[in-house]
Order: C-alpha cells, then sequence, then structure tokens
C-alpha cells in the first residue's frame, strides 16, 4: 500500500478499462513513456489478458474485480458502454482521478460519481491492425480542477507534443470535424477503390493522389487546395461522371451532393 | 530547321498547349527531365510569358502562332477548351504526335484532326501555388499506335516511376475514383475547416488525423480502415452530431448519406 502513496502525482499508476483500437495503441504509448499501467479491463478475456501481458499489467473481465490501487482511471470503453460502466468504475477508489477518452461525451458523465472528473482525448483514428505513433497526436485535456487538468497535461505531455486544454464544447466539435476529416474521407477512399476494382484497376495508384491530398492542405487553405470538375465548373464531365455513376443512385446522390457544395464554395 | 530533323525520337521538342495548374507543374519537369520547350501557348499573356521564361521557351497567345516546329505537342486545357482548339493545334503540323492530358477526354478527340494520337494522364491534383514532385506521379498512356506508345512511355518514364497504359475507358475510371479520394476528400476538408473555425479552432489541429487518415490505407483497405461512430453503430454520437448540424441542412443530409454507407458497409 505504501508504494501507492508515494507515486509522485505527475506519475500516477494507471487503470485502463478497455482494450480495443484506442486502448491497444494507448497501453505501449503510457508504458513507453515510463507509465506503470497497474491492471487492464475488458469483457473479453482474450483482449483483457493479450494487452496487459503486452505492458506488464495485471488484468479482470469482471468490473468488481477493477483495482482499488490505480491513481488515474482510463476508460476507452464504447461510448454506449462508458454510461452504465461510470459510476462502478467511479466507486472503486473515492480518492483517484478518473477520466474518458471521448470525442462526443461531456465530462460530467462522471458527476455524481467521482470527485475528481477529467477527459484526455487523444484526436486519432486508431485500429487494432496498425499502430500509431503517438507523439504526433492532439491530444485535448479537460479537468473540473487546476490541479487535475496540470496532472492530466503532464501525463498527456509525456506521450504527445501537442497538448492543448479543450472544453466539452470544444471537444464536441473537434469530435465532428474529425468525422467529416477522417471517417467520411476513409468512406471515399473506399467508393473509389470499389470504382476502380469494377474496372480491375489497382487500389494503389491511388495512393499518390490521396497523399498529395493530405499534404498540400498542410500549406495551403482546403478552400484554396479545391481542384476538379466541380470547382473548374466542367459541367460535361460532371454529367459524363453521372452517366458512369447510373447503377448506384447513391453514389450518384453523393457525387451531385459534394459536386454542388464545391461549386457553391468556388463562386 | 535541320536541328529539328535530328532530334531523336524520344527526346522529342515539345510545344505545350495551356498555362494552367498541370501546365506550371508539368512544364518545368519536363524541362528539368531534359526536353526542350519550343513554346508555350496560353490565350493569357501573363500566363504564357511567365511559364515560357521558366523554361526558356517562345510563347504565343494567338492559335494562330502555335509553332509547326515541335515533335509532340502536348495539351493541358480546360476540358471544355480542348475540343475547339485540337483541330486548330492538330493542324500547325500533320507529322507530329499530339497528345492531351485529361482523364475523362477520350484519345479520339483527336481523330480526323490528326494522324499520330495520344494521352498522357498524370492523376494528380495540380495547384499553381504549389510544386509537385512528379517523380511520385502515376502518369497513364495511350496512343493509337505501339510506336507512339513506347514513344509516350519513353517521355513519361522520364518524368515519373510509375508509367501505365491505360485505355479511354480506364482512364474514365481512374479519373472518376479521383474525384471521390481528392476533390470530394479536399471538400470534406474544407467542412472540417468550417466546423473548427465557428468554434474559433485552429484547422492544423486536424493535420495529424489526415495525414494518418491517408497513410492507413497504404497498409489496409479502406474498408479495414474505416473507424467512428458509423462504424461502431453509435447511435447517440450520430444524433448528437445530427443535432449540431442543424443550422446546416446541406451538411446535415451529407452527414446521414456517408453514415449510412459506412454502416451498411461494417455490416
Amino acid at each position: 500500500m505504501n508504494e501507492d502513496m508515494n507515486v509522485p502525482t505527475n506519475h500516477p499508476s494507471i487503470a485502463l478499462i478497455g482494450a480495443g483500437n484506442l486502448a491497444v495503441n494507448l497501453a505501449p504509448a503510457l508504458s513507453d513513456s515510463g507509465f506503470r499501467i497497474r491492471q487492464v479491463y475488458s469483457r473479453t478475456q482474450e483482449a483483457a489478458r493479450s494487452l496487459a501481458r503486452r505492458v506488464g499489467a495485471g488484468y479482470t473481465t469482471s468490473p468488481a474485480e477493477i483495482t482499488p490501487h490505480a491513481d488515474l482511471y482510463i476508460t476507452a470503453l464504447a461510448d454506449s458502454a462508458l454510461p452504465v460502466l461510470a459510476p462502478v468504475i467511479a466507486s472503486v477508489n473515492p480518492q483517484a482521478l478518473f477520466v474518458h477518452t471521448a470525442g462526443s461525451i461531456p465530462m460530467d458523465i462522471w458527476k455524481g460519481h467521482a470527485a475528481r472528473q477529467g477527459v484526455l482525448y487523444p484526436m486519432q483514428t486508431f485500429s487494432k491492425q496498425r499502430e500509431v505513433d503517438f507523439g504526433q497526436i492532439p491530444i485535448f485535456v479537460e479537468s473540473n480542477s487546476p490541479e487535475d487538468e496540470a496532472l492530466l497535461r503532464a501525463v498527456a505531455s509525456r506521450l504527445s507534443r501537442q497538448v492543448y486544454a479543450a472544453t466539452t464544447e470544444q471537444r464536441r466539435s473537434l469530435h465532428l470535424a474529425a468525422v467529416f476529416a477522417c471517417n467520411f474521407t476513409n468512406c471515399l477512399y473506399t467508393l473509389a477503390s470499389d470504382i476502380l476494382q469494377a474496372h480491375h484497376l489497382p487500389f494503389d495508384v491511388m495512393l499518390p493522389l490521396i497523399d498529395e491530398t493530405a499534404r498540400k492542405v498542410h500549406t495551403l487553405a482546403p478552400r484554396q487546395a479545391q481542384t476538379g470538375p466541380a470547382a473548374r465548373g466542367d459541367r460535361a464531365v460532371m454529367a459524363a461522371h453521372l452517366e458512369m455513376l447510373a447503377t448506384h443512385p447513391g453514389w450518384q446522390e453523393l457525387y451531385r451532393t459534394m459536386s454542388k457544395m464545391i461549386s457553391d464554395a468556388s463562386q
């Protein structure tokens, strides 16, 4: 027990609640940055065990067995699971700090359950099959006390060079923008891939274009970077494209919608 | 004149018809690869002169004054201008090879005007404000003769490591896929930027996410790379996002459409 008491506040021991896409990226990043992860919780035994093993932690699949001996509890759960589990998790240690990692969930999900509340939102797309460099990820922190905000800033700063304070309201906007810039963009990649596949062309030829499209907005505002038939007002090409999409009314509708947005913005 | 006759066929002298986004990137790439650009045509005097000066070429703003002394005529014009100018350009030198650079225009735009026809389509997004590395750009060539296809392959191979033959039909599909993966993606970046701006957040915080979204599909198929509320079936988050977009019915509609596509593909 003594060991717990002596842990410096800027180097808290951690319980990680979740073993999904974010957790499998966050746990090694925390561990590599010198944090001790005491325990990993997941309702799936295999996920809990394998992630715990990677970072030298214990694990459990039972919410009732979540350790009371951590200083900082970080949840990385599906947004629908968090409201159910938050009261259970927050009850295990009344002195500890409880933070979630979700863009769209308010900090006050902890209200009435934990005295020390916070959020640590790493804005990135995480997949289990792919390890990302946490050092490049913007992390947005929030807390209900200046001391804990400073603590979360200190923790986040060991993971990343880009750490910002953000309110619940700002984080919601960041997450919404991220859905457009990342999730919907990836959906467009999928459509492009389907179009190419239908014509026996490999998706790989699209990568230099995808890379340059992303690189371009590092130096030009997205509006200045816009090119293509809609930006040029090239009606003949757009009509031909719509005809090619005739067998996919959903894609055709999307083509119309986005071309109109580009055309309206280019005027 | 002698000088013209002795130019080896795999090192043709070039007339570049156009001085827009593609032309200002293509001309220096050709010039740096050792090709002689004899002349630049643009209807805009300033554009013609400044591009010509950069590559040590002559220039003209009059179609009637396009040089008859080039071996290879490359048009980089708005798709609407090409059908009008193609007959005029092709008439200046009956022995030369005439190629356009447009994804969605068939090779046979030259039919009845030029004996030697071709296409050289660099699939990339070009802006005047930004010089791109041609070495990374996939170039698709087509010709009405094997000899000229070989010539275009040789020319393209001096510019880029990625050169492919592609039919008019394949090129149309490539261009359509490119509109989704590049032009529409950039439109999503614009929406994300607008959302952030409305909440006084800088667009720059989005760049690591944009970069990773692009990098991810180098190693995962776009379907495997998909993340976000629609992929997880997170109805609460999607409902909250739709509410945040209430004052922008167009964005709301786009959010619904793309979330449904992702959700359908994730099942």
